[in-house]
């Protein structure tokens, strides 16, 4: 029979068949420093390389709805809504996701994944703007990433 | 001919073809809060959905190799190396992703989104550990993602 | 509170989960006008890249299940099935694209998405025999892609 | 030794070692017919579902850098550029996608399938607005889908 | 009308819309065969690569989810559950892949693509302790991968 | 600073930047064990779910172009060429597939990723035809997954 040799090791998704179908709803947020300069630009839309919040949108959504990939012992979900959002404030961005689903697991990674995305895109449209004439980062960095409300209800 | 009706939209990947193909070398860091009992649980390796170190460190591995998936303007790159490490803290665990490119262009958008996915990963392991009765996470946050270190040398 | 600075950005994956399980079908075609000779080749199968049709169906149908990666805001499905058809035309291929999903949306992207990816994998089988001298595409176009039919009905 | 009992269907990636590196680039157009009221809708930016053309330049960009995966026998590619545009008709949108890649195969099929995707987003964006009180769309349709320019030449 | 000019060549995802939602469970295996020394690294885990069997965990989860993908007449599924476990040989390994399932389609493809995943996997692993001086590979390879069973049971 | 906790765990992608460019050719093979009236049905390409060796040789292709997706520790590589290749046997298929590629790193992985993926396919796609009334599998199973060739030679 198989023996476990290492049983720490043994990752898996676990069984969620027995859990009852419920609605779910996950936000998550986070946020981007910036430059105020660069938060300018972004709120100006005069950012070379695009529109930066529209792609930062379309990031986050497309890459929430790929949790399954991404994190391995995620389930793969019907995910009934998708959405993100973003505040500008002086010295960066805040980025919001919010996922929906009617099932047996909660979405709360969905919508970190999604956030936390969105805000990467952020920062790779904005490269050449937050880069120091030696190409590091003195100020650009991505904090408070969480949950910041679980909902779990009947149908 | 075609009139850019909305040009701050006109998003795209830039073009690289004129750089010159030079060594390069970008390390992100990030850290994960958790409660103290959580880091002891992930030191002495008795996280029931599996080793969460390990589990972390493939993900945030095949994530960065995803980059140009995930992130809409990022060139898709033949990259050199990738790696993921660990630090525990007392409250939290501090990761590292160090991706290695020859080519045109800068891989610290690989190295961002490896160490996020890897902390993501870690997230997903402890989440039975992380959360209150509500089903809400008072503690766990996502902080500190920047880049540490880019090189850019003559091969 | 979140201030949506750019409303008209705010693109997202709409809620469906108020809609009813219904029995979803959606046919879509469309048609790749190539030159007499190449037709001939592809019925003759002497396409030296391969059998044209074969491969094109495979690439049209793993296609129409990538659907959610590939249009931003389509949910992600569990459909029932997909099939893809071909009709040789004197001067082109006509392809068909046929999806069924019981759920609570439609699937006439999944099929959209199937049928245009099976003609784009038509042209990249035949590229040699189409191109002229100079490298260029004189005939080859795709064209007349649409719905033919949605069907919506109680299970 | 290997017979092979149906060599027609002998489909494979073609070997383009023996190439030189050259720069390649290739740009592709093709034009969605929609009502002239939902181009009245895209044009003043008031789609519900979001900005229709920046969502289908993502969308465009994201594909056309996964032409590897959709169309079986295309090379991966490390692609230097890929943009996305549209021009915006009485009755429709134009959109195009170029291209442009140092090495030995051209990126004909990555520019078809950009542009074919932008569209099809379009047409994902818009769907409420042509469908008819049966749910079809008498009107919707992709067509003039080409490679309108390749270049190669020496780097 | 279409005229299937080559019938056989139809290969389609078959229509499951008229089956039960049942209770599924797969659970396939099979065999690496390798070097004795081999084994004995992997056991005490010394493989310069990383953990072999925690990585190849993780890949045969990940391989799992994405079965849809790879074997293009796969449904795409909302799978319940999957885990990966392993039993060391005195010459080999042997893996074996679990899921589950509550819906209209058996799950063995998608337990056969977890245990292929993870054995390849280990051949990555161990790639530099398994070639011989010619870069070969003379003891290395993968058998007997089976259903080893199948469940269906009412909800 | 980073204290490897647990050293073994440190999966990576190594680096192969220091390797020279050079012209690699792996072929790897493998059987699929079957009924004999199974080979039948595929030699006379009457199995209902459709072409099953054209189906195999487009999905092995497109696996084999996937390999970094799918093995952790696998680079990403623009490969030169892919085929797939069978030979009916008596009582089953044997699969090859041949990857070419000019570079750092040998594409064994690739051609055991295609091999395999094709064999499976092979299996999906007779599934009706090869289980008992039971529903389980008596007589398929995979064997002999190797790598017949290694070949690496200046360019």
């Amino acid at each position: 029979m198989f023996t476990h040799i290492d049983d720490s090791g043994r990752a898996r998704v676990v069984d969620v068949s027995g859990k009852d179908d419920v609605v779910r709803i996950a936000r998550a947020e986070g946020v981007i420093y910036l430059k105020e300069s660069t938060v300018d630009a972004i709120r100006e839309n005069r950012v070379a390389k695009g529109n930066v919040l529209n792609t930062a949108t379309v990031a986050g959504i497309l890459a929430a709805k790929k949790t399954s990939e991404l994190i391995p012992m995620c389930h793969p979900l019907q995910i009934s809504s998708v959405s993100v959002d973003f505040e500008l404030l002086e010295n960066g961005v805040r980025a919001a996701c919010e996922v929906k689903y009617v099932g047996k697991t909660g979405v709360e990674m969905e919508a970190l994944v999604g956030v936390t995305t969105a805000l990467l895109t952020v920062w790779d449209m904005v490269k050449s703007l937050e880069k120091d004439e030696g190409g590091q980062y003195p100020v650009t960095r991505i904090s408070d990433v969480r949950v910041v409300e679980k909902v779990k209800r009947e149908k």
